[in-house]
């Protein structure tokens, strides 16, 4: 997940950065660009990764097909294959990123600035959309984003709804939320809606404990924002989702993209706007 | 208004009722059928109507066009023209609807079965949406409409929200209620933002002490309906306000459906589907 100071620039461009994907695949695989990837090439689509073993990946796989809304995948490579050319033509997933996670048994072994040594012959690569792209349509139509405004993290709760699972993938789904007036909400549906490969429509409002959030002020990862009196929670499924259920199956070996720092690629986010 | 026993036929057509908005308006013209039309040509849109003096139309269609959630116009006349042609092609509005309610100076005078020897030279038609198109729509994807399963009216409030005002038109808005689930709330929103023409998506949820509605138990218009401890009251604009607004100025003369005649299309609820 990308810091409360990344987050709140995602709608602004950094002064002097790549303004195209590939731009700034470029600027990242040269070592010319190390931080987070938020500001960079606004516009285009920004995705997590997960990289896991052949033995895992056609479970996973059917796990993202069975659980689209949190695990909407825009991207899959064959096994050992580390470009992903529906995204990007020259796109190496080994260089593109800034920083990677390797996890050995569940555990970080190394946080490295690419994979060159990590990589493996039956790693498959999965790019899954992330939520920056409807964000910034929200923020295009003038909708306040709460954690943005408070310069933090977005609140994301662990729920009782559960995943469909597949192979050893199962888990509880986590959703993300940001406070909304219930006239916005219907604006928030109706503008994600257009996105369903990036999590798409709100999975549920209002009523936190009817989906097993027992204190909307004890966020399970990110941070706690104010609901005004007017306001209603609007939740989303979350790409922490995966991440998640990945940790919990503990796999010999993967690798995740770091917080904030995500593949950017050649896609506009209009383009994945279905109408 | 339709009542409940008219409401709920909505989804089923009558044995041998007329199947095309033509037969049912040929029906009805030939005194054939004389009740509710619910039921009737399922399927083609169905209107309600509001007939008023050319000194108060130009006015009245302002009000329609600045209001288009509440007031979606979806025909109006030249004065003195009886023919709707874009909403069926031999329609004549004197004589296709089962009943009206002639008014003066804002109290009923005749519920005639025709308008031959009411019409006038000056006389405007103004035919709006209703709800039917939308609630087959939700029926049709299987969501629960509480005042069909209660066998009542649905429940109608008068909210703190102002319509923005043209000439003497001006008043509160008023809204539907329907009980949903959050999910079936936001799918709600979905298939109800695909008909614009027939008031469209929700203008609120959740919350009805933010739309002015101190006791939800209690509606201005039609029935209370019960609301389950995991529903959320979803509110749409509702065609009583234009009624309402009409009925405020007291015009010396204006015409209007009786409550469940209404003006029965050619044009399928489909066709007014955006996408």
């Amino acid at each position: 997940m990308a810091t409360a100071a990344i987050r709140r620039e995602q709608s602004t461009a950094q002064p002097g950065a790549p303004r195209t994907g590939r731009a700034a695949r470029l600027s990242i695989r040269c070592g010319e660009h190390a931080g987070p990837t938020s500001g960079l090439a606004p516009g285009f689509v920004q995705a997590n990764l997960a990289i896991l073993p052949h033995r895992l990946a056609e479970d996973f796989l059917r796990f993202c097909q069975l659980n689209p809304k949190p695990c909407p995948l825009i991207g899959v490579s064959a096994p050992g294959d580390w470009r992903l050319p529906a995204l990007g033509e020259d796109l190496d997933i080994r260089t593109d990123l800034p920083r990677y996670r390797v996890w050995r048994d569940g555990a970080i072994v190394e946080e490295p600035t690419d994979l060159m040594r990590w990589w493996r012959d039956d790693l498959v690569v999965f790019a899954i959309g992330c939520s920056f792209s409807f964000e910034q349509a929200l923020i295009d139509d003038g909708i306040e984003l709460r954690h943005f405004t408070c310069d933090c993290t977005v609140p994301m709760y662990r729920t009782s709804i559960e995943t469909v699972p597949a192979g050893p993938f199962h888990g509880p789904l986590v959703v993300s939320m940001r406070p909304m007036t219930p006239a916005n909400a219907i604006r928030a549906v109706q503008i994600t809606t257009r996105f369903p490969s990036v999590h798409g429509a709100p999975v549920h409002l209002a009523k936190p404990e009817a989906i097993g959030i027992a204190d909307i002020a004890k966020p399970d990862w990110g941070d706690a924002v104010p609901i005004g009196h007017d306001e209603i929670p609007v939740f989303w499924a979350c790409g922490v989702t995966p991440q998640s259920v990945i940790m919990a199956v503990r796999p010999d070996f993967c690798i995740t993209h770091y917080p904030g720092a995500m593949l950017v690629t050649d896609r506009r986010n209009s383009e994945f706007a279905i109408m």
